[in-house]
């Protein structure tokens, strides 16, 4: 392994070790309300127990990259937080989209469900996972916070760390926000625009805290000046959006094997991305009709999915989509090379790069 | 007005511009990401702009009474910071409990929905709703968290308001989760112990954090002894427990008109309160079975719900909540007495403790 390979897995083990840690001492706090309480640990400690660790190796890099040091607790904090933070997103992000699955299992809401059915309990199974994971999700967000106060005083009111972190969890949930007010309006909205408006989607609810945030935070924990942090976001957010969109390939076109997800589930969903922009601008008038009637129809078959992948790729939309996820990989990796930081950073972020905007799960 | 009142108006004035400054400052965050993001800001500032400002109040005087100089901003930050922590677990609390309705008006996730239908736009209103709502409580909550770093390196890790402000957090939502499984699982579980259970529930999910961690907060960010902040419990957690059995009866029996809920929302709701569990223990068989078979349904009709009153009434359980939430009061007003606390403070926690356990809204 190279010396960076080394680095790296030796800062994810001192992560998982953080989380295994910080859960613990809020197990005792929840055992002693109720064991019936633990069930909403158990829920977050399986979802931050997995995952690519992408936004907390970010934030790695951001900080090595401005000269902090290797085997820093601090750094390890902030990435627990950033994956707490991930946690509690995705659990309420799988309720909004209504996905039964995350990471090839039953997502929290499911598995709540499940628990409900299992049990013979009584009254509404789903409504009970429903709220059982907005709960789990609340409690995750909450020992973000946490994990991130944790850092010490870097984390303090007035930082430039704390207002990275603060503006993060507002855009996501913004861009959350548009995500879903897009797919309810978006077909009362000019068709021309729908490209812009999945791209500032994106950017919010997805780039920026998967890839920008975390390694403008992770630099400015240590110490790193605006210009350094300019550059960082120039790399990291044409970076995220390429990542975002090869999301919204696999979410369309993606092997369910190894995405963990049903094939066509953005279909069924209603996402209007920028995938589903460029064939609402392309694609010829029959295919317009099919393609705006069955976009967000849960019960979607087999072959409706089959047609609505013919009309992106006739439409041209794949090709457009693939062809902007290759200029924001070539924008991202050109700011790279142009970053001021040491050859051992600066090839641990380009290994990241690569993983991410070429990955098929 | 007393010296107490003038001082407490103040106080709230501060609270109430404490909030409107700090969401000014989001509101351009927000706006720079798209207007149309600024819904959740919006729903988040029209809930935070009402209610009895209890939590911010215990607070203040747990402040007071430990030596704390009126006119700090560190104890307004903190009441904010209450205020906002209130207004999250109330957007995600009302859909989890599928209420409508929220101090007479709209709650947020019908105000979504209805946003949705005026609007005429696509796909499912009430999952809209739901998922904008979930998001705004998601903000909300971030927000709060925000207002408490805002109180310096009081609210650092480590320090007692941090332990207690986490404390609350995860207590809550242990709470509401206890709650929710008691609504399904209830039925499976030991009727003899329905009320040891329901009181569980009520300490950590409402009892607490409406007042005893405000009042213990408030005294730790004055520096108070260990002495002095368990005074604080002996005194406010037997008071917000009455605060909450008062909840429960008006949730029951209140008078829509001065709670702004629908009459019996409770008993449709399928909550397994303390005044359920007295009439789970004592009510006659015949009456039993119709009590299990109709809490929780959705449909009750006004007669059902006259029926359930009657037999919660002539099984005893509305007497024998009476007389606890007598027995709590008086528990908390004497361990009241016996505060060390100056005259105004004492005088203003009174009436505090009074309207707390008197109220009929």
């Amino acid at each position: 392994m190279t010396a960076a390979g080394d680095e790296q897995s030796a800062y994810v083990t001192a992560v998982a070790a953080e989380l295994s840690a910080f859960l613990a001492r809020r197990r005792e706090l929840l055992a002693g309300i109720s064991p019936d309480a633990l069930a909403l640990l158990d829920a977050v400690a399986n979802l931050t127990a997995g995952g690519k660790r992408l936004r907390a190796l970010m934030c790695y890099w951001g900080w090595r990259g401005a000269g902090g040091a290797p085997g820093s607790t601090r750094v390890v904090a902030a990435g627990a937080s950033l994956e707490l933070f991930q946690a509690a997103a995705l659990i309420h992000d799988d309720i909004i989209d209504r996905s039964d699955t995350r990471r090839g299992r039953p997502s929290v809401h499911m598995a709540f469900g499940n628990l409900h059915s299992e049990q013979g309990w009584f009254l509404d199974q789903e409504r009970f996972g429903h709220a059982a994971a907005i709960l789990a999700g609340d409690l995750c967000l909450s020992f973000s916070e946490e994990a991130f106060a944790d850092i010490g005083p870097e984390a303090a009111a007035g930082t430039r760390a704390r207002q990275v972190f603060n503006n993060m969890r507002t855009e996501v949930m913004a861009g959350q926000y548009l995500d879903i007010l897009e797919e309810v309006a978006g077909p009362t909205k000019d068709r021309s625009k729908a490209v812009d408006r999945a791209r500032s989607i994106i950017r919010y609810k997805s780039a920026k805290y998967s890839t920008e945030h975390p390694l403008v935070l992770g630099g400015a924990l240590a110490g790193a000046g605006e210009a350094l942090l300019a550059a960082y976001s120039a790399f990291a957010l044409p970076l995220g959006e390429a990542f975002q969109l090869r999301d919204d390939v696999l979410g369309v076109f993606g092997d369910p094997a190894t995405t963990g997800k049903p094939a066509g589930d953005d279909l069924r969903e209603g996402k209007r991305t920028v995938l589903v922009g460029y064939a609402l601008e392309q694609a010829p008038e029959a295919d317009l009709g099919f393609l705006e009637d069955r976009l967000g129809n849960p019960d979607l078959s087999d072959e409706d999915v089959t047609r609505l992948r013919s009309i992106i790729i006739d439409s041209g939309a794949l090709g457009r989509t693939e062809a902007l996820i290759d200029d924001l990989a070539s924008h991202a990796f050109t700011a790279l090379k142009a970053l001021p930081v040491d050859s051992i950073t600066m090839g641990a972020l380009e290994s990241l790069a690569t993983a991410a905007v070429k990955r098929t799960s």
